[in-house]
Formats: C-alpha cells, structure tokens, sequence
C-alpha cells in the first residue's frame, strides 16, 4: 500500500470538506443564527487550511492501484464523517461525539438513519448541513461509480454504454472527465427541478432545500420529526416522483438528453426497477386499503413508501410499522433489492438481482439440459464470466456481513424485527427500519458499540463492501 | 422426461411404504392398540399390492437421466408423504387431511415441525409410525445421497474419499452398492446403540426407540408434550451426543471401521463442524447463565440445543425462545448453517459455508493482488470451478426461496420473527423455530395456505432444492 498517495488524497478532500462547511455557514447568516453560522466558518477555515498543508507534501509516485484507490475512498469516507460531525458538537446540536459521528456517516453515506429523537430541536444550520451532507455523499456516490467501482472488479454500471460503442471499462477511462461533468450536470438539474416544484407546490424554502438534498441523494433526513407526514398531498407525490427519479440508473438521463428516450425503456434493469415500484405498490396498497380514508390516499402512502424504500430514501408519509405483516415483508425485501446501479441509490442494486435471477434459471435448466450451452445475457449482451463470479461473491459477502452485524447488535437484547431491520436498513443505506427503528422511531437507543457496527455497515453498503473490507485485510498494508 | 420409468419406481416406493407400515402395526399390537394396528396393517397390504401392480409395467427404457433421477426423487418423497398420512386421518388421530399430510412430510423430510397442539393425546401407533417415518426419511437421505446428488452436478459429498484413491464420483459408481449396504450398516448400528444406551440410562422402552429414531434420522419428532424436557440430565446427554453424531459426515465413520481414527480430523468440514458447535455453545452458556440454577444445567441445555439445531434434529430440554436475543440469533445461524453433508442433517451444509467462505476470502484478496492466481482448495484438493459455481448458485436459489417463502405466509400476518423462523425451520428441516412456532408452540395455526408452503420448503431443503425446482420447469416434462 502507498500510504504517501493516499494521505495526499484525503489532504483533497478534507479541504473540499472545509469548502462545503462554508454551505450552511452561509444559509445560517440567512436564517439569523450568527454563533452557529460561525462556528461552522471556522470549522471550514480550519479543513481547509489543514487540507491545503497535507497537499503540499506531493508523493513521488503518482499512481493509482485499485488497493489504494479502494482504501483512498473508504478512508475518504471515514475523514469526511469524522470531521464533519465536530460541528454538531460544538454547537451542542448533539452533544455526544459518537452520536454525531453516526449522524455524519449516516449523512455522507446517504442512508438517513438518525439518532435523533427531536429533529425539530436542531438549530436550523445544522439542520441544514445535516441534510447537505446527503447531497454530498451523493456527488461522492458518483466520483465512487467513476473512478473506483471499474477498478474493483469490472461491475459494468451501463453509464458507458449511451457514450462509447463498446462494453469496454477500459476505454471509457480518457471519457472520465467528460462522463463526470455531465453526472455532476445532471445532478444540479434534478436538485434545481425539485426545488422549484416543491416551492410552487407552496412549500417553505427551507423544507425545500433541505428535502431535495435528502432526495437526489437518496438519503433521507427530514427537518420535522414526522418526517414527511404534515406535508400536503401535492407535495407528498412531487418527492414521491423525484425519489424515484434519483434512484433510476442515470443511463436514463443520458439517453434523454441524446433523444434516445425509446432506448431508456430497453435498458434492462430501468424496466425491472419501475416494474418492481408498480407491483410493490400495487400489492401493498390492496393490502392496506382499510387503514386509509380512500383509495388516492392509499396509493399515495404506498407509492411514496415503496419509492422511499426501494431507493434507499428514507423518508415517511405515514408510520409503515403499522401495516400487515404482508405490506412490511414487501418494504423488508424492497430494502434488500436496492435502486438502480449508476444512481446515487445504495442496496444490492437492482442489476445485481438481475444476474443473480438469470444465473439461478440457468443452473437450473442445466439439470434439465445437462449438454445445453447458455450464455446469460444482459442488455442483449454476454455477462462476461468475471462479472459473474463477483456478482455472486458480492451477494455471500453481502449476507454474511448482514448475519453477522445482526449477530453483534443482538447482544443489546432488542427484538428480532429490530435488529434484523435496523442492520438491513444500514447496510442497504435506506434509514428506518420497522419495530423499534420504525419511521416513528430512532437509533438512540442502542449502545456504542452497535453504533459503531451500523456505522461501519452504513460505510460497507456505500462503497459496495469490498473497500471498507481491504482496510482490514493485513495483506493490503503491506509495501508493494 | 420418460414418464414410465418414473412410474415404474415410483411404484417400487409405494410398495416399500406398504411393507414399512407393517413395523407400528406390529409394534401397536404390542401395546394392544389391536384395532389402530389393524388400519397400519390394512394400509400397509393396499400399498404393497398397489404398488407390485404397478411395477408389472415394466418400461422398455430403463435409463435414468438426471432430470428422471431428480424428478422420481421428488415425486416419491410426496407420493410417500401423500400415502403415508392416511392412517392418521382413518385412526382419528389427525383428522384434517392437509394436517395430516404436512405432519408426514415433516417426518419423512426428517424436518419434525409439527401441527399437533397436544402429542401426547394421540394413539401409541400413530405416534410410533410418525417417530419412524423419521427413519425411514434418514434412510431415504443416503439413497438420495449416493445416487441423485452426484446427478445433480458433482457435489462432492466426500464420502468416496475413504473407500476410492481419487476424488472422480464417475468411478465411484460400481461401488455403489456397497457404499450403500456399509451405509445402512452404520446407520443400524447408531439406531442400536442409541436405544441400548437410553435403555440403561433407565427410559422406557416406547421411548427410548420413537427418541432414536428422531434424533438418528435428524427428525425432532417426540412423544411428549415439553419434547425432551422432562427427561432425566443423563438422558438428555446421551440425546445430544447421538444427535452430533448423527449430523457428522459419515465419512468419520468408514475412517473409523478401516482404523484411520486420524484421519477424522484432518476432514475440513469436521473440524469446522465440531468447532461451531462448541464455540456456539459455550457463548450461548456464558449468555444464558443467569437463567439457569448451575452450570452443568446451563451447559446442559446450551450445547443441547445447539446440537438439536445444527443437526437440524428440534428437540427441545428447554424454552429457548425465552433466551437472550444474542443465543437466539445464534440458533438462527446455526439453522442456517446446517448440518455436515453426507449426514442425514439438512440445511445449507457446513462443506457448502467453507466454499462460500473461502471464495470469499479470495475475491477480497483479489482487490489486493489483482494478478494473483489463488485456487479455492478443501482438503488439501482444489476445488473444481463447476462445484464453486454450483454452490454459489444453491445459496442464491435458498436465499431466494426463503424470502419468497416468508412473503407468501406472512399474508397470515404473524410477526416478522414467526414468519421468518417459521421458513428456516421448515427449509432447513429443523422442526421449531422462534416466537409463535417456538418449541412450545406449534405450526397448527397457520392457514391451509401457508402449509403448503412450507410443505414445499420441507421437501425443497431435504431434497437440495434441483429436485424438487425443476418439477415446475415446463421443459423438464417434454419427450427427449
């Protein structure tokens, strides 16, 4: 492992860091709250200064190897977190330092778990950079499916295919800048149309903002501790839309900005993913029908929760922990399918499944056809063996990961609905779970060191656990 | 498929389940049970002279491909299921026929969940024949092992390595029938054993026999209501060493009648076996210590437990759903994990975990050393690239099958940890689970529905989920 490279890295992105603080900081000044605008000024100065020092020191040897990269981003994560938690602590915000920290990995990881239990009780510039570190986190996700996911082992994220002929990881890579620019392009327009929707819809500024954040980055925080309930229905169903938006596989955008929009509906897994929300939704909504006034009002919280939870949102209309054991297993199962691959969305991903479904049909019709020759094919092409293999290591890494946090945390003595749900929430990036992490409630109450396991479950799903896991791998420390 | 041969040993089947119906019968006059033996009797001569009529047919082809192999394998586990419970409903002893049918299965599946609110009120015949078909499902396991699992695509059941120098099952072949009959040897010494030991440990003799054959064949069937708890602390020791050692690969025991004692633990899956089940006990017993009076009792009923479950056996000498949630969620591992292959345990199987584990570990490292060519190797050999591949696909299928499972049968709107046990003691041929089919409760409140389900999961986890998937595949019914 380079190490010189890596801390020139993240010298980077604790100055950036220190950039973003400068956000809040000034929406603090619009919103009268001077001394905690400040506090937030000078956590910015402090990380960007520091950051600017760490980068004059330019390692010798440029170059990037996939370990490096991959402990560069998951170390990138952990910085970010660790440093933007300090202002919620010194403005007294939350006041425990581990707290915050969850709050901050919570934020940057888009998942929008909270350990708050008065979200209302915020300063309003916390609450502010609370929701920004969602926004964020999902300009990470991007920098994240760019630069490193290719490196890790060639999931193909289709983002190339609307640019370059070829399936080529490869020769995607000079396109790297170009691809980044309209990611980030595209990003800032969704915001920029959620916002303005939500004010015509007659919502405050502020809940706009901070909605939007919490929306294109699937992540989830909301400024009311109903989460999204009080709102009207107008803008219950504009979030629903723009939740789904986010958590499409940007392909999509591409196409649509090309002209090719007949091509978005052939993309195989935009197909799988809307046809998932709409038998979901369907389903649930029949199942629930009695516990609401009329039909618009059902459809309505099963179309908002189904979004919310497939693309790892996190937001509530109303309290799903309340619903049929049916309607929750449904959410429970949309927890672990994930959004789109390319999206700022978490979970397996819905491609993921795709594989996963195609390669299981396959071994099974070789009992049938022991002689048969049958290649899996994705997007009318031939899944390459290695994509393959990693996708079903993924799969077993995933789950032992999930049993094995679940293992750890029961060790506070909660339920089984609660420790299973608050575990998948956090891995899958998503936020409430049900029972005692249900949308009405919060992680406050588990101990330090469940915290610390969520935190470190919330980073795994982030970064699609193989980064998080090389930290602990002996053999990655060691010189070339 | 060629529907006639099938036919042919399906009537083989019906009529070996004839001649095992005349052992309660013969056991039931013993107890002078006269007028319930006579039904056995009775039902046992139909099935014999049905089933004789039917293998007059002799079919012109008597090949057996794989899809033939699994789709007989499949079939005769209902078609005995289906038979096997129509003593129970003409005796009155389980009067609804769907009951009835999913407690035979239960038993031949050697799975023990039951549907009976009250075991004790039932005839001494009908519970002899319920303990035995556990048996008799064991002795089915072997049949199943040496002959269709090899078909289904070279699982290694490591069972051949002790009697030939290389690890190809094709030249295993001839030797089948040997295997078969020092097999069933092994397997008829255990059963003796057993029932001499409970004998001198002073339990009756009813009991000692129905015990054995449950905990033998991995059922968990008992014959009193509190399962094992009322026994004396000897007896329930001697129960849990026999249920270890009937989930051990049985290749521990050719090494053993050929002297190579040693060679037990040099086999991976042994050893991974034997050390799950004391680490899983002796955190379970440090958890549950303050519930107990003593520690011989709480390492009594920890390492009990622990054995029931692993060994997918279900007894109980205890209330574990009133354990910690920590030993609770380790009992739902351990159900997950599953007994070793080539033992009448079901599960996952230990030897399926290790690969999964193992290429685990290697695609992480892969991150590190991308050049790196690293084989997956097992008892010192590598492990072929086909067996990988279909053990990566088995846990997709299972996964996929349990979730899909706990979604149909929470439309009953049980809990989350009901439903979800409820699945994984039926898929791993377990017997009880959690909360409400804890091993107090039973399964008799679900809705005809969800027994089916279930119905499916025991015979789908028994027979390695191929068999029983591929009777659904369309293609597997067309002519050559």
């Amino acid at each position: 492992m380079d190490i010189a490279v890596i801390i020139y890295i993240l010298g980077y992105i604790i100055a950036f860091l220190g950039g973003f603080m400068f956000v809040p900081a000034t929406a603090g000044l619009f919103m009268g709250e001077a001394m905690i605008s400040l506090v937030y000024a000078c956590c910015g100065l402090i990380y960007i200064s520091g950051g600017i020092l760490i980068t004059f020191h330019k390692p010798k040897n440029m170059n990037l190897f996939s370990r490096e990269g991959a402990a560069a981003v998951a170390l990138g994560w952990i910085v970010l977190s660790l440093l933007g938690a300090v202002p919620f602590v010194i403005t007294g915000d939350i006041p425990s330092y581990v707290d915050a920290v969850f709050e901050t990995i919570s934020g940057f990881t888009t998942t929008g778990s909270s350990i708050l239990t008065n979200v209302e009780g915020l300063t309003k510039t916390s609450l502010f950079w609370r929701s920004f570190t969602h926004w964020v986190g999902g300009m990470g996700v991007f920098v994240f499916i760019i630069m490193i996911a290719p490196m890790m082992g060639g999931q193909n994220m289709n983002l190339m295919k609307a640019e370059s002929p070829g399936p080529d990881v490869g020769k995607f890579v000079p396109h790297v800048r170009d691809t980044a620019k309209i990611l980030y392009r595209l990003y800032l327009a969704i915001t920029v149309a959620e916002i303005i929707c939500l004010l015509l819809a007659g919502m405050p500024l502020f809940d706009s903002i901070t909605l939007t954040f919490g929306s294109v980055g699937t992540g989830g925080f909301g400024v009311k501790n109903d989460s999204c309930a009080s709102y009207t229905a107008l803008q219950q169903n504009i979030i629903t839309v723009f939740m789904i938006l986010s958590g499409i596989n940007y392909v999509a955008y591409f196409y649509l900005i090309t002209g090719k929009i007949k091509e978005i509906f052939k993309v195989e897994e935009i197909r799988w993913y809307l046809g998932i929300i709409l038998t979901s939704a369907v389903v649930i909504a029949v199942n629930i029908r009695s516990l609401y006034g009329s039909w618009e009002e059902t459809f309505r919280h099963s179309f908002f929760q189904v979004g919310t939870i497939i693309t790892t949102t996190g937001y509530a209309t109303t309290d799903f922990d309340l619903w049929p054991s049916l309607s929750k297993f449904i959410l429970v199962l949309l927890m672990i399918v994930g959004a789109c691959a390319g999206s700022t969305g978490g979970g397996m991903k819905v491609s993921r499944w795709i594989i996963l479904t195609k390669s299981a049909i396959k071994e099974l019709s070789l009992v049938v056809h022991p002689h048969a020759v049958k290649k899996i094919r994705m997007d009318n092409r031939a899944v390459p063996h290695n994509v393959l293999r990693s996708t079903n290591t993924y799969f077993v890494i995933y789950f032992m990961t999930l049993m094995a946090s679940v293992l750890l945390i029961s060790i506070d003595n909660f339920d089984f609905e609660t420790n299973f749900t608050a575990v998948a929430a956090t891995l899958n990036n998503i936020g409430p779970g049900l029972a005692k992490v249900g949308p009405t409630m919060n992680f406050f109450n588990f101990s330090a060191f469940s915290k610390v396991i969520m935190m470190f479950d919330m980073l795994a799903g982030r970064l699609e656990l193989f980064p998080i896991m090389i930290l602990f791998f002996p053999q990655a420390w060691r010189k070339h």
